[in-house]
């Protein structure tokens, strides 16, 4: 039986480095080669990144995208590379379809091509294109009508291995089907897939499920890193055709995942090529043969994790995805440090820690903003965590500046929300003028259960580039902190959050003996309810039938809905959930639509 | 040959008004029997306003849009209004469809319905969706796949109305193929089709060529009025079935546009009901007969104006997608009010003279935040055209406050981008101040032209709820002032925009003699690289082919790319071009792609 040995390069491309990024691929494949493998399979777009958006729709990147692909083949091919096959996705065009009124212009194609002998051998294209969630892949590509089956001479007899990609392995029929109809004995699949809590075991499924279906040992690859809102967390899968678990990445880190799998040896094959993908469509096959090569010599030890990396808990992993999106989003906007706003409170404690793990302590500048209304406990909670951490702090108390807005605002409110609004806008500006003269990234420090609520605001506490734990329930920000101490407590290191930040009650301290629990219930509640009515989008009637209080259920409609301008204002931050009020969960901000008004309406 | 009075009801929507809607619905249908019509046709998915995004997805949403249609229909009928044919949009599912990847959550329509007798007689959808520019419809629904066409009595003989919807019209084969092959004599289609400068003539051609393809009369009703960036103008068109131009509405108006059309008499019809659509589909024909009814007579004159109402020419058009969409973004926010900055520049003079024609000058406050930096004329200027237009100014000086963030900031500079940010968000924070305690919409102020290349503040300028003149570049801002205060003169009135806000060089003032002139090219030369870097899509090697100066565009470019943050930040505008920086060109915040960085890799 053929034996292949294979390389699963989960790389951290940047949308839009085609130098970069073809620098990833060289670089990656010299690796693969030093473990032996004769194939590398590289994600989704690795040559431009992931997600392009309307980079798509401009001609002169898809012509960069389309002469960076070969230029990546030549230098394989010169730095005798080229006995490898390299299977990786880029930014293509289909070149025969004249423009019609709802065709992406110029006809993009989220392709793949596989590299070999200096040259690209065969292309293909994405055939399902996801337009849901995050993706609004109908807007900037044509779907792909065909599927590549290239066959590779092993020590034991050729192997036929197909190309499909990423959504083609989440819906019925396509690329799939065809592949078992073609009798490739692997298929291949680079992905841009990003993380959300609990979607690993979703995609294990699907890999064992779709192998099944294919009859083909599966390989599927993806990319890691943070880009924009979205982190990609690599936890690449290798299955055999009987669904058995061969190969899995790690989370989160670059890793080459190399594993021998045993093949079926390719013999005579249909001569249908048009074939019906039983989805409405029909797929066309390409074949091609590479030219015969030696296996190359391993002269790099395997990797001591793998090839089954060990899985992060939920936690472990959700920290992780924050980390690495602030990490990311930081270094491939060109910052290398970032300042925040530390109130002594929980959230811009967590915050200051997952930046501190993300990009270093000692690029970790704090602000310390006291007004009149902070509590003591505020002023040496934030100076405990500072001491802990080693944190660049300063201190800048804003009540003479509030003080000085009041006396050129005549008859302007000592109190209620005008004043407090005020305070936190003070504090903003400062943010903002340190970063500007220092040149960090403004962190906010914002958490959903605020964001979903409307407790924040505008200009002020939601000023900033970047906000890590924006996607995070309050209290998910409770627990995240507790394990982050924990897990400093088994190292027996110092941990980075003072346990009084965790205990006591929240308050924005914005007015005198302010507690979060005067204007909103208690955050188990609260979260309880957001989770059923923003992530499960339930009706008011659903949400009273699962027991929420109805009192309260209308209350947070109407509070979550009045929010949405906020909302939209509101920086990007790492995407933990499904509904992380980016793409998804969009309403029209002048919407006049309330649950509650409709169930007036109709009672 | 029979006759038909038809009424086309162009009205103003609110999305998620189901009530308002409703009653609008009701009430203009009352119109149209005053006026003796035998049919009236309302826009798309008038019941829900449009577009609902995410409100699609909820199905407590789409069961209240069912149940109100159905409202609608007893109302009418209980009215003694079941006589008249009614066609109007609104949001329906389809049942049949079990869950998959990919399909919008509950298989939500962009449906229509006909009532009749104060029934729901038949409902379609909408079978092309629009997935591009400001559509997202793959998103929310899935397509139809039927045509409807009612037959209903007139004097002389029985005339039959096929229903089509919105993009149906646009794009090639579908409905319009499927009515040739029904033989009716009469499309109607229901629009929501906003404004974009010079569209209007698109859509009469487009009217034309559909008649002409069906074979039949063809009536096109558009919705008016704002709806966050979108500015629906109306202009509903009527032609008969060899294209000729029978009735148009007025532009950004409410009006019943009422006719008296020529229809060929129904016959027999072919007894096939399921269609080749010529796109790949196959649509069903729904054929429903209403119960004949006397032809209710006319107790309301014509229109003077109707039924070809006369065209704005374009600046007046412009002016009027403007002031339209800061009237009901006010109004369907619950503002009555707005507060503004002014700072005696052009920009501010021509957002503060759009809002006065909007909401009324009593309802337009201004503030004059004068700095060390204001020149005098800057105060004069913003003086006269308070004295001008009548507005509610005050005065708040901003020096002391500046002065109190120097202070609290050791060492913070004295000069350069972060001490003008820094005025600039003092004055942010002041128009917010005054506007939590005085409850008015802040206008933002910014231009296209400082949106595209980044010259505006984060949380400064750019602070506020709604930007009347984003999507106009700076040229465009000196020619509708201009205008506007030629508008007046020719009424006799006082021009509102003092001309030496018109005149003068335009400076940001936030630095001793700066002038915009100092960092940017002249607006002639910018806004025609900007015209067409943003809206055209050009790379850098066909800018340079166009004539733009090689280093403008490199230095352009980057500006461009480089703001992609702040516009995301920026408030909503009406959209008046194809790309408003709203959803068209979204890149990715962290991009690396520079048309710049490119050209120097390539060579």
């Amino acid at each position: 039986m053929p034996q292949l040995r294979i390389a699963l390069a989960q790389v951290n491309a940047t949308v839009g480095d085609l130098d970069g990024n073809s620098e990833l691929i060289v670089e990656w494949t010299r690796r693969a080669a030093a473990r032996g493998a004769q194939v590398v399979l590289f994600p989704e777009m690795v040559l431009t990144g992931y997600p392009v958006e309307d980079l798509a729709l401009r001609a002169s990147f898809v012509e960069a995208s389309i002469a960076a692909l070969h230029d990546v083949a030549d230098r394989l091919g010169a730095e005798g590379l080229g006995d490898i096959a390299v299977v990786a996705g880029y930014l293509d065009r289909r070149a025969d379809l004249a423009p019609r009124t709802g065709m992406p212009a110029g006809a993009p194609l989220d392709a793949a091509a596989v590299l070999h002998g200096g040259r690209v051998v065969v292309t293909s294209a994405k055939h399902h294109l996801p337009n849901y969630g995050v993706f609004d892949e109908f807007r900037y590509f044509v779907p792909g009508n065909t599927l590549p089956v290239f066959r590779l001479g092993t020590e034991n007899g050729p192997v036929d291995i197909a190309v499909a990609i990423c959504e083609d392995l989440w819906q019925e029929g396509g690329p799939v089907a065809v592949c078992y109809r073609a009798g490739a004995g692997l298929l291949v699949v680079p992905n841009a897939s990003p993380y959300e809590r609990g979607k690993a075991d979703v995609r294990l499924d699907l890999c064992v499920r779709r192998a099944r279906e294919a009859g083909a040992a599966l390989a599927y690859c993806n990319m890691i890193g943070g880009q924009d809102e979205l982190v990609f967390d690599g936890d690449s899968i290798l299955v055999s055709a009987s669904g058995e678990l061969l190969a899995r990445g790690p989370q989160f880190e670059e890793a080459l995942i190399v594993t021998d799998l045993d093949l079926p040896a390719a013999g005579d094959v249909s001569p249908e090529t048009r074939v019906d993908a039983d989805d409405g469509t029909v797929i066309t096959i390409e074949r091609v043969t590479l030219a015969a090569a030696e296996r190359p010599p391993a002269t790099e030890a395997p990797d001591k994790l793998g090839p089954v990396w060990p899985r992060l808990d939920d936690l472990a992993e959700v920290y992780a995805a924050l980390v690495t999106g602030t990490r990311d989003y930081a270094y491939k906007n060109g910052f290398k440090s970032v300042i925040l706003a530390l109130s002594g409170g929980i959230d811009s404690a967590l915050t200051a820690t997952i930046a501190a793990d993300a990009i270093g302590r000692d690029n970790v500048h704090v602000v310390l903003m006291p007004s009149r209304w902070s509590s003591e406990h505020s002023v040496t909670d934030a100076e405990d965590l500072v001491l802990r951490q080693g944190l660049r702090a300063r201190t800048v108390p804003i009540q003479a500046i509030v003080d000085s807005f009041d006396k050129e605002l005549d008859d302007f409110p000592q109190a209620g929300l005008p004043a407090e609004n005020l305070q936190s806008r003070v504090r903003g500006v400062i943010n903002m003028a340190l970063s500007n003269a220092g040149g960090q990234l403004v962190l906010t420090t914002g958490n959903k259960s605020e964001l979903a609520t409307g407790y924040s605001t505008l200009y002020g506490d939601s000023a900033g580039g970047f906000g890590p734990i924006k996607d995070v329930f309050k209290t998910l920000v409770w627990q995240l902190s507790t394990w982050r101490n924990e897990q400093a407590e088994r190292l027996g290191l110092t941990p980075p959050i003072p346990p009084n930040s965790i205990s006591k009650p929240p308050s924005a301290e914005l007015a005198p003996g302010q507690l979060d629990t005067d204007s909103l219930p208690p955050y188990e509640v609260l979260d309880a309810l957001l989770d059923d009515y923003v992530e499960k989008d339930m009706g008011s009637a659903e949400l009273i039938a699962a027991g929420h209080d109805p009192a309260l259920v209308t209350r947070v409609i109407r509070l979550v809905d009045k929010a949405e301008y906020k909302r939209r204002q509101y920086p990007p931050g790492p995407k933990i959930t499904q509904k992380n009020f980016g793409r998804d969960r969009r309403l029209p901000i002048t919407s006049r639509w309330r649950e509650r008004l409709y169930r007036r309406g109709a009672g």
